[in-house]
């Protein structure tokens, strides 16, 4: 398995810690907005003697309250089509399990979220990636190139949207367009779903499961960790009206038994968390994100993908290599005591040499570390020698 | 993927039920003990107010306590040794993923856990079983078979110690066996040693990462599920002294980004547990075991498997298809408004046959319920027709 982009530099940031650096991280996506009090309240309320297991496809009632969750984006689902999963994570490894055997191929627009590869290494699938581009924010590449993509093992076309790292909402059309294709070739399409509440700029999200005629081609994975800033919580679903491959999900959510129990009581009761606290979370979100363009704008010779949705920004660097750009922040540069610690982007992308210049960004900080955050970024790119 | 042997029944126990009848669960091995109260009030009293993702291969301060408690079992392990899983379930699937690649073959002494053949398919791995024998109680086959069995596709030995289904405690003689022909042929052993304080009669447990020279192949599964009556928290853990192994499960432990976080809080409080705890389920376990031997040999035509350990006893009914008299005592019979439901055990053998006249009962039952479901079983093969 290939070690996460991040990963790498982590020794980088350890070390940099242990000289006294402040290092402010600009490439993790684990929210600092609090957990609404109500979820945690629920677990340290509930009347537990025994820790039993939940049932495989997780607790009725959670899935009840979900399916109710659901429909009021729009989305009309039944509890039975719904499994709670380990996180959105467990819900892609199964889909995964469930769609392909080894060998068979599932086409991603690159850059993607790098633990798609890892899901489907461990399923022996095989990542067919078609590139998109920063010069576009990272819109739908062309129907057509997908279209020419396909092969006899082709079994779905996965997006995540918004896009982690790209930022990208995809819109009715393009979603649209990829369900005629799907349709047309027999495919599934799969809609990683989980940052849906963070559209910004008055956009909507459109659910894959929101589009007619695909009820069997449609799967959408979800997660609470990033709606509720319940990361830790690993509490996920996997949804589609497909029965066939519910089924067969099913026998692989048996043999790993259940899903968390404490976690699904907190996930429960983050359903009733009113939506006072997403317009504060998005309004919160949109001002850090407008903050960062501003800031950004400001460092000659760089190119930016404008989010419209998720907490990431995607930004091309003035340096040739920005994994080693990203490593000399760490190792050897610092602004007034501080640096910032970027995610390199290459490692989003399957195909060798692309996105080599550019970072992710997430901006999950507070807007006056994000200020600093870019100001240092700037003062780095003048000092770089690369 | 297979259904679960028990999982075929649920349907006619639910239909039972609603015609009034009352089901006696001897199928399940949720136990009934009080999951400890530091363990539950740890996570009540937890001051978080973002749940925030762990580390990938668990909080350091778990692991840390961890090896605490291996040490007082005589294993001595580092934390950096211990990968804190979703569940024993993980633990496998993980292991699994790590030393096999599809078509690899893992030997396993059957009657075994049926979810061992769930992780199996879902990495492609091959299960090879090896057939012990209710007749004593079904101890380790001679190592000449398994020796026998190995082929250049081979790449672990896999045990349950003590068993589920079969209530059997390797000896350290066994152990030692198994040790020396994994070195030989430069395999894997795994243990899975969830049911490790559940040793009856004095007999010692003995860990597979306590036979010395082991440090390259021993692998041990673990997880509080059954220890501390906590299945529903879904922490487990992946111990080796490997490093190489380690590292690639790392990898795997990565893509999934970190096990549940409120359930690390309560799996590091339950390690205070104080030893009463243990005395008094093991004492209890043991008048449930021998309740239950007691009044099964009562039935006449049965042979019992004696249990040393874990909480499940394997039982040869006077019957042709334990798969049908399961079903028919959910659908045809009651005693006094009661019957009883049976894991039949031929789901828990890989070779087709073997098992059919088994079941497996959990003793998971306060002793009163336990006598009566007894009771129950005998009146039924009383007035069985198969």
């Amino acid at each position: 398995m290939p070690a996460s982009p991040i990963r790498k530099l982590v020794p980088y940031a350890e070390a940099a810690k242990k000289r006294g650096v402040e290092v402010i991280h600009l490439n993790i996506g684990q929210p600092d907005i609090k957990t609404p009090k109500a979820a945690l309240d629920a677990v340290r309320q509930a009347p537990i003697e025994v820790l039993e297991y939940s049932r495989s496809e997780g607790n009725e009632s959670y899935r009840v309250k979900l399916a109710q969750y659901y429909a009021g984006h729009g989305i009309r689902v039944e509890p039975g089509q719904i499994l709670v999963t380990t996180g959105g994570s467990e819900a892609l490894s199964i889909v995964m399990g469930c769609i392909a055997d080894p060998g068979d191929e599932i086409i991603i627009p690159e850059p993607f979220y790098a633990n798609y590869n890892g899901f489907a290494i461990a399923n022996g699938v095989k990542v067919i990636p078609i590139a998109s581009d920063i010069s576009d924010n990272f819109a739908l590449p062309p129907i057509e190139t997908f279209e020419s993509y396909i092969t006899s093992r082709t079994r779905a076309i996965l997006l995540c949207n918004p896009g982690n790292p790209t930022g990208y909402l995809y819109s009715q059309e393009e979603i649209r367009k990829l369900a005629d294709l799907v349709k047309k070739h027999n495919l599934f399409l799969i809609a990683d779903e989980v940052y849906r509440e963070f559209a910004y700029d008055g956009k909507q999200h459109y659910s894959v499961l929101r589009e007619p005629g695909m009820d069997m081609h449609a799967i959408m994975v979800d997660s609470v960790s990033k709606r509720y800033s319940m990361c830790g919580a690993r509490i996920g679903c996997m949804v589609s009206r497909n029965p066939d491959l519910m089924q067969a999900a099913l026998k692989f959510a048996q043999a790993r038994l259940s899903p968390p129990t404490l976690a699904q009581i907190a996930s429960e009761a983050a359903l009733d968390t009113p939506p006072e606290y997403f317009e504060e979370v998005i309004g919160e979100y949109t001002a850090r994100r407008d903050l960062l363009l501003e800031e950004l704008s400001k460092i000659p010779g760089i190119r930016i993908a404008r989010p419209q949705g998720a907490f990431y920004c995607m930004v091309e660097l003035p340096v040739k290599d920005a994994d080693h750009f990203a490593q000399w922040l760490l190792e050897e540069f610092h602004w007034k005591g501080a640096t910032v610690m970027v995610a390199p982007a290459a490692g989003f992308y399957a195909t060798p040499g692309l996105g080599s210049r550019e970072v992710r960004i997430a901006y999950v900080l507070e807007q006056d570390l994000l200020r600093k955050a870019v100001r240092i970024l700037r003062e780095a790119l003048k000092n770089y020698p690369g």
